[in-house]
C-alpha cells in the first residue's frame, strides 16, 4: 500500500503561495532560503545529486508585486516530500517557516493524488445537515459553560437549550476533567438531558463534548462518549495535534461530527504580518484533518479577526479540495442573537452560528432565548 | 486516583505573568479580559455563583509598569482550572490568548501539587550524560541530510558521523516516510550502522529518528524504531500534539531520550510583539511534556532568535521546576565548528551543540569535521 501510495505521488507539485516582505531582491533571496529550508535544510550548494537539487528543493515559480509592496511568490514542491502524510504536509506548509519573520504562508494547492491519502472530514457539510435534518438554515450552536458550574448544571442547562431548538450544544473548550466537573460526569449528565429534549421535541439536536486528556485518556472518553450518545466531538488540534483528529474523524468506530477549535493556534494569525493565513490554518487545514465545522472567533466580537479574515476562512472551507467534503465555517467569540441575521447575510446560510454568553444575557429563560435565535434564522 | 489527584490541587494557584501593550487603564481591562476569557469564557456580571467568580475566573494579582512602557501583569488562577492535565494547562496558559494581539504570556509558575501530575523528561540532563558516559562537555548532535538521500547514504552518513565522535545523530525533522527514504528501511540502515562504529569505537552515540505519521503509525514506528536499536527519538508536538510526547517519555516500554523540534511553532516567537516567550514555549512547555533537549533556532544562524530569546530558553531548561528534570538547550540552525567554543561560552557546557550542513562544508571527510567539532569542544 505504501508503495501504491509512494508511486501515485510521482510528477505532481505540491504549489504554495507566500507573500513576503522586502524590495524584489529580498523577496526572491527569502525565497531562495524558504525553498531550501522547507525541503533539504542543507547548503544548496553542497547538494551533487541533481535530482535533489532539481526534485526535491522547493522550484520558485513566479514572484509578483503586490498593491501593498510586498511580493506574492509561489513556490513548488514534489508531492513525493509530503509523502502522503498529514503530519509532513504540515511541518512542509508551515513547518520551519514559522520560525522565520516576515513571511505568510498564504495559500496551498493540493495534487488529487495526495489529497487521495487525506480522510478528510467524515460528514461536511452535507452529511452534519442530514445527521441534523435541517436542510437550509444556519445551524445553530451554543457552549455548556461558564466553567465551574458540576456535571447536573450544565446538564440542565443543555435540556434548556435543546428544548430551545439549539442543533448543537459543545462544552466550552476549558472544560476538561476537573474536580468540580468530571469529565465523565459530565458528557453522562449532558447526553442523557439533550436525549431526553430529542424525544420531547422530535429534533436531533447533537451534544458535543470537548475530547482531550493524556496517555490514552483521550481515546477512552472518546468511546464513554460515544457510548454514552454524545451526538458529535470537540476537538483542539493544536493543543492534541492535527492527527489525532485526523484518526478520530476517519475512524468508522466512533462515527461522530467534529469540531475543531483554534485554541493555542491563533499566534501566528494575530501577528503583523501575520505568519499564515487564516483561510489555510484554520480552513483548509482544518478541513484537511477532518473538521467537519471550525470554530474560529468572528469580526465584531471579543476578538481582532478581520471581516477580511473571516472570509477567508469561510472561502476555504467550503471551496473544491478534490474529495475532501465542504464544512462549516463556525463564527463565534462574542456573537448575539441581534446579530444572527447580519452574521447569515455575511457568512451566508451554510454556516454554523456560535452564540454563547448572550444566549443567557437576554433572559433567565434559556428556551426562550434559544427560540429567540432560531426564530431570527428561520 | 482521580479523585487524590483533584483534591491535592485544592487551595493551590497557578501563577501567569503576561506582559501587555497600552497605558495601565488598558492594560487592567485587557488583564480582566485575559482572566475571563481564559477561565470562564462568559459574561462575569452574569455569574451568580460567589464561587466561580472567586475561585475559577483568574484573579488579578499585580500590574507593574515596565522601562519600555508596557505593563507586566501577574494572574493566579486556581490549579483545579488546569484539571492535572497538561493539554488543559496549555489550554490555560495559551489557549485563546494566542488569538489575542498585543499580549505575550511571558512566564508561568506552577504549584508541586499540579507539577506532581507531570512525568516530565525521563532521563533530564544528568540521565542524558549517563547514557551517553559523557560527563562534562558539550554534547554534539548533527542531522541526517539533505532530505532526497536514500536509507543507505543516511545510514553511510551516520557511520561517519559516529566514528567522529558525534553523541546524538538525529534525523532532519523534514525525514518522515517518503518513497525515496522510507522510514524503516532507514531506522534499520542508520541503526545499524550507529551500532557498527560504537562497537569499533567503544563510544556509545545515539541514533534519534523522527518519529511521526498518521493513525497508529507512529507508535508502531516507535516500537520499530525500538527494536532496531535507535537510542533516541525526535518529536515535533507542534505537529504530533504535546500529550503524545509525553506520553512517549513516560512510557517504560519505550524508555528513549526525547528531543523535541519546534516545527509549526514559531509563529507566536516571530511575532511583535511576540504571543508567548520563547523560554516558557521551547523550555518550560517542552520540558514540561517531556523533551530531554529542546532544538531551537539560535542566535547568529539562518533564523532571527536574538541572544536575549537564546538566554530564556536555555534558562528555562535548567532553572528549578519541582520534581521536573533539567533538560539541554539545543541551539542549532545554522551553527558551525568555527562557532562551537563561542556558543559553549555563550551556553554554557551544559548544552546539545547542533551542527548540521557545515560538518559537510569543511571538508567531504565527515569523521575528520565531526573530530574537528569534538575537538573544538574538549
Amino acid at each position: 500500500m505504501n508503495n501504491n501510495r509512494h508511486m501515485a505521488l510521482s510528477g505532481h507539485r505540491i504549489e504554495i503561495d507566500y507573500i513576503v516582505t522586502g524590495d524584489e531582491k529580498q523577496a526572491r533571496e527569502k525565497m531562495a532560503h524558504i525553498s531550501v529550508e522547507q525541503t533539504i535544510e542543507f547548503p544548496a550548494d553542497l547538494v551533487s545529486q541533481q535530482w535533489i537539487k532539481e526534485e526535491i528543493v522547493g522550484r520558485l515559480e513566479q514572484v509578483t508585486p503586490m498593491a501593498d509592496g510586498r511580493f506574492a511568490a509561489r513556490v513548488s514542491y514534489a508531492a513525493e516530500v509530503a509523502g502522503g502524510e498529514l503530519g509532513q504536509l504540515l511541518n512542509l506548509i508551515y513547518g520551519n517557516i514559522s520560525l522565520v519573520p516576515g513571511v505568510e504562508v498564504n495559500d496551498v494547492q493540493l495534487p488529487s493524488a495526495l489529497l487521495n491519502n487525506f480522510f478528510g472530514p467524515r460528514f461536511g457539510m452535507a452529511g452534519l445537515r442530514s445527521l441534523l435534518g435541517v436542510a437550509e438554515r444556519p445551524l445553530l450552536c451554543t457552549a455548556l459553560k461558564p466553567m465551574g458550574l458540576g456535571a447536573q448544571e450544565l446538564g440542565q442547562m443543555a435540556y434548556r437549550f435543546a428544548r430551545g431548538g439549539i442543533d448543537i450544544i459543545k462544552d466550552d473548550h476549558g472544560l476538561a476533567d476537573q474536580p468540580f466537573c468530571p469529565f465523565h460526569d459530565r458528557v453522562a449528565r449532558a447526553s442523557e438531558a439533550v436525549a431526553k429534549a430529542n424525544t420531547e421535541t422530535g429534533k436531533r439536536c447533537l451534544y458535543a463534548p470537548m475530547v482531550s486528556g493524556p496517555d490514552d485518556s483521550v481515546w477512552e472518553r472518546i468511546r464513554f462518549a460515544k457510548s454514552m450518545g454524545a451526538g458529535a466531538l470537540v476537538v483542539a488540534p493544536g493543543l492534541a495535534g492535527f492527527d489525532l483528529m485526523a484518526r478520530i474523524a476517519s475512524s468508522p468506530e466512533i462515527d461522530l461530527p467534529l469540531l475543531a477549535h483554534p485554541s493555542f493556534l491563533g499566534g501566528p494569525l494575530v501577528a503583523r504580518p501575520r505568519g499564515i493565513s487564516h483561510g489555510l490554518l484554520l480552513g483548509t487545514l482544518m478541513r484537511l484533518a477532518g473538521a467537519d465545522c471550525t470554530i474560529f472567533p468572528s469580526f465584531g466580537g471579543r476578538f481582532s479577526f478581520t471581516p477580511d479574515e473571516c472570509t477567508e476562512i469561510a472561502y476555504a472551507c467550503r471551496r473544491p479540495l478534490g474529495h475532501i467534503k465542504a464544512i462549516f465555517p463556525g463564527p463565534a467569540g462574542g456573537m448575539s442573537v441581534e446579530r444572527a441575521a447580519e452574521l447569515t447575510d455575511f457568512y451566508g446560510r451554510d454556516v454554523v452560528l456560535l452564540v454563547g454568553g448572550d444566549l443567557h444575557r437576554r433572559s433567565p429563560d434559556l428556551t426562550a432565548n434559544a427560540l429567540d435565535l432560531l426564530r431570527s434564522v428561520l
